[in-house]
């Protein structure tokens, strides 16, 4: 990829003066690959963003269509500014239901960035264009898609969201439909209806908050692709936004559907705002971490008026959904304290130690029905928080972790009493046998609601792999219903992702997902799979390196034993050569079967096979003659 | 791990005179372990080899005991010479059963090795003490395993199984029982009588050819631990033996059971006889490779008479178990003509090579029983080859994979008339939800004999991470009953693994056979887990580090955000700091819990969370304040 620079005018101060700060985001198109917007026509003046991946011409075949949650980052075309953030692509359709009004917004406070000076000197500077103004519900009035669903308005978000869950397919499903889905009903083709329908169910959601007019519609929903997120957290070294900033693009880039903002620490109200105003996916937040850093970080010192002061705060930023603990109650505390690992969710912890502190229920549960007000004038989703959730294998599937999951079944219900768009948090460690227990407690007890999981890690042994310990797991759990993936890295209980641990951690975390998407049967998953095992068997290297999930990856390894560019074409790899490979005398074979009933003289393909002789014995030389090296090691024959 | 060096006399034109060569191997414990040698009493005057992992002195737990199949190689006390070899711990065992006979080992030919010169010049130095005698069943005798335990006798190689599975349990299952093993039996404890039961029933197998008494017999069967394999290959450029050697010590280091040698090319003779010699886990192999070396490569001048010498030079030096591919048919190629990537086994496509050329049927098959008479003069075990396994999700389960798998149950049994030991290959690419199917089967058509599986992969989009997208089949298999694990690296489709590829695909498949292990409910499985997860609650960073499965990346990941000494003893980590670590509230929670009716006054735990706050400070300084960079990045909250 390339770094293009966006310029922003940054003064060493953070005021906003003219300045020769470049900084960049990563942008620039997938190795392979166009950005393209489809769509019948146009919906309300916007096309659905998607990726094709061409083939090399020798094959007929069209370019296969994927799914890109990267935004405009990806787009050749797009002219990149974070200073000025993103189109607002829904700011009309907004508007149009007049059910909005404009508030003048909550005054920045110094709290807010973690007690920085009023000028916030030595902080993030404040985006450049900020709004003054705001929107919210007019009073009395719900802008939550689940709302318009329930009142049978089929909202451009839904529109948008049918036509990018269809991948550009035709109406029919072009697979003979083959998978398990344990009771989820993926239709062939996702018709806006359809799509309303599962909002107004509470089957599906669209997290987008009114005042987050930049993101393009997704929805998380067991009945839709399986999605995935990513976390971000700010730095405390953070003069550099970009790099903040950053950090939602190249999530995105290879995949993330939504993002959450875990920051912590000083800058967090700033940082927040970049992130939001450049990110084309929902944005998902803990609004009990910045609370808590409110009060300098003494839970007891938590207040219902300082967390709800915090949740507008957010709101208006344009947070798409909240993490919210309310099924932390006191009775469960103690059911905790019997525990291996205890709780391993911050928000838990932080909501646990607070009800002990006080002896009294916790306060997001007393205030449940206030919160939810404030969600409906957004139309911010709740993300109920499962701070109960099992952290080693010993805690799995316990009386802690389902007293919880009870509780967010008896709030799901409430909150959609008011028609507020819900999903639910899951674990978190549990072995594979134990798995299946957990979607299907959750399906019951909580109508359904989209389930949003964090592996889980299916043994605790493997710290440093955990991104393929809990990779496990979330492929399976996926498989048997849940809706939306949250990544972990390779660095999970050890230290902080890198670049390269949040790219490993995504692309781990798409093709568990994309498993499960295949094993549920969903009509247009195995197109992919299709495209790039023909063009393994026709070995068309590049049309096999494109259509992976990490095609930079995917070549590297490719060259560290054949760099040379005659061997992207040649019908043989590194692993057995010529001679031994088994595609190509396959390829032969199906030739031979073909002819058997003819006159045939043997092989026709025998000049072919000793031309690649001759051109691995050339390869050999360039590699040092090491081609044969373990050659074995592909596969157990 | 520390390099010993091994000497050995090689002079450069490979004959041998002293010379000052310094060749070394990998040696030495694991850190934060030990090897050790447990057992009641001796059997028969070998004990059997575990590791022992030590946990800090702060907590009064045991030290944890882990199978460990890496030989001498990580025993301190150990001398390692590769030119010697390992000792010959069942020498005595095979002989004392009176029924082998000492014969003149089959003289070693130019084109067992490539076509080199009789003096073998350029190739690999003959291993100096190659045996001139070798040992095999006196006439009309059976020396397999499955033959002594059908006649009701118990074998010290089976005792030596029991001791190894029992990981030095006491005779009581340290457990409440808890998994889902699909009709596996797994026993509380294992008795060498169940071993031998098992063994007779066909539904586990120890592969140790009578001549590889060096090999510490291990079991293959789904009511054993699950087991992995790692494929090992020669090299080119292979003067240097002790690189050959070396790949199968670093395999069977990170936890390889067993490793197949697929070597091709020139040396392979003498390269197997180093690899042999040196190992003491069972060696594979598949012959039809060397075989076709003999016939320079052109699959239809395979004769049963070259394929036959092959064997019996294999089953001379000592190769524990033979990969067949009797079951690619004649009438079965068209059958993979069709497919999307027809055959993707080199011994099938070989095979169906040779079938079609002849039109004849395979004489693999032909002779299936002439192959079975060798095989128990050496007890060397059936891998019957899955040689039309699906390459790609479109293959899957497909009408040529399964018409193989009848023919393979039909040979299991033929095998079984003589009692010999046999395991099934199995696939391949799978999505999900067919997995299961084909683990049903093949326990149905091949009578419980152990499954051996290639992943499988759970999707075609992701090369470069193929370790991953099989590590999930694999661990679901495994779970549902396949006895063994082939690995698959990251380089998998794409290029040759290097030493890191192949530690990295050891650890992935180990992750994944414990996690069916857990699954499954094996009694002393969780221990490991357990002892982790309490480590971590506890703050034992080295013991968390030592504790999993790769020490060195765990403490290399945590060292790269806290490298300082006092960061392994704080009582919190980089992910959040003192101040939000969950798992530290939660121990709070836990003490005020406790104190709750007493008259408390807060929590107790707050001088030391203050003097865990000065400390965080001294390490923010000392890794440039970057500390909470990202702490969200953890988990989704």
């Amino acid at each position: 990829m390339a770094d293009v620079d966006s310029k922003i005018d940054l003064a060493s101060d953070g005021s906003q003066r003219p300045a020769r700060t470049e900084i960049g985001v990563t942008t620039g198109p997938i190795r392979g690959s166009k950005k393209i917007y489809v769509g019948p026509t146009p919906i309300h003046g916007c096309r659905v963003a998607m990726r094709e991946i061409y083939l090399d011409p020798s094959c007929d075949d069209a370019p296969v269509r994927v799914y890109d949650p990267s935004g405009p980052y990806t787009d050749s075309d797009a002219h990149i500014d974070i200073s000025m953030g993103l189109p607002e692509i829904r700011k009309d359709w907004i508007r149009e239901r007049g059910d909005v009004e404009e508030v003048t917004q909550r005054e920045v406070r110094p709290e807010d960035n973690g007690q920085l000076g009023p000028d916030r000197s030595g902080g993030v500077a404040p985006f450049p264009n900020v709004r003054k103004q705001v929107l919210r519900a007019k009073p009395g009035m719900n802008v939550s898609q689940m709302h318009y669903a329930r009142g049978g308005i089929i909202t451009p978000e839904m529109e948008y969201v049918a036509e990018r869950e269809n991948l550009g397919r035709a109406r029919l499903a072009e697979y003979k439909r083959d998978g398990e889905s344990f009771g989820a009903e993926i239709p062939d083709y996702v018709t806006p209806e359809f799509v309303r329908d599962e909002i107004a169910r509470g089957r599906a959601i669209i997290p987008n908050n009114i005042n987050h007019p930049e993101s393009e519609p997704m929805a998380i929903g067991r009945n839709f692709l399986v999605k995935i997120n990513a976390n971000i957290g700010n730095s405390a070294v953070a003069s550099d936004v970009a790099t903040e900033v950053d950090k939602m693009v190249w999530s995105i880039r290879w995949g993330a559907d939504t993002v959450m903002d875990l920051s912590t620490g000083r800058n967090i109200h700033d940082t927040r705002e970049w992130i939001i105003r450049n990110s084309p996916v929902p944005i998902g937040t803990v609004p009990i971490y910045q609370a808590l850093e409110k009060v300098g970080g003494v839970a007891e010192d938590l207040t219902w008026e300082i967390f709800r002061d915090t949740l507008i705060e957010q709101a208006e930023q344009g947070v798409d959904y909240f993490t919210i603990h309310a099924g932390v109650r006191l009775p469960y505390v103690p059911l905790a304290a019997k525990r291996m690992t205890g709780i391993v969710s911050r928000g838990g912890s932080i909501m646990a130690k607070w009800c002990l502190a006080h002896h009294k229920e916790s306060f997001l549960y007393e205030h449940f029905d206030d919160i939810t007000e404030i969600m409906k004038a957004y139309d911010i989703a709740y993300s109920l928080g499962d701070g109960l959730r099992p952290g080693s294998i010993a805690d799995a599937n316990d009386e802690a972790q389902f007293a919880e999951l009870y509780t967010l079944g008896e709030l799901t219900h409430r909150a959609w009493k008011s028609d507020v768009q819900v999903m639910i948090e899951g674990p978190g460690h549990v072995p594979m046998h134990k798995i299946k227990e957990n979607m299907t407690k959750q399906l019951e007890v909580c109508g359904e609601a989209p389930f949003y999981t964090l592996g889980p890690l299916t043994t605790d042994i493997a710290p440093g792999y955990d991104h393929i310990t809990s990779g496990i797991g979330a492929a399976m759990i996926g498989w048997y219903g849940t809706a939306m993936l949250c990544y972990v890295t390779p660095k999970e209980h050890l230290g902080l992702p890198d670049r390269d641990d949040v790219k490993v951690g995504v692309v781990t975390y798409k093709l568990a997902a994309h498993a499960a998407d295949l094993a549920k049967g969903h009509p247009a998953a195995q197109v992919r799979d299709d495209a790039l095992s023909k063009a393994r068997f026709e070995f068309r290297w590049r049309d096999q390196f494109n259509l992976s999930l990490d095609p930079d990856t995917a070549e590297q390894y490719h060259d560290q034993t054949l760099p040379a560019e005659g061997a992207k074409t040649a019908h043989f790899c590194s692993m057995c050569g010529p001679k031994f490979c088994s595609m190509k005398i396959s390829q032969e074979v199906r030739e031979f079967a073909r002819l058997q009933n003819q006159d045939s003289a043997g092989f026709i393909a025998t000049e072919e096979a000793e031309a690649g002789m001759a051109e691995m014995s050339k390869v050999y030389d360039e590699t040092g003659r090491e081609l044969y090296m373990g050659q074995g090691d592909r596969e157990h024959d």
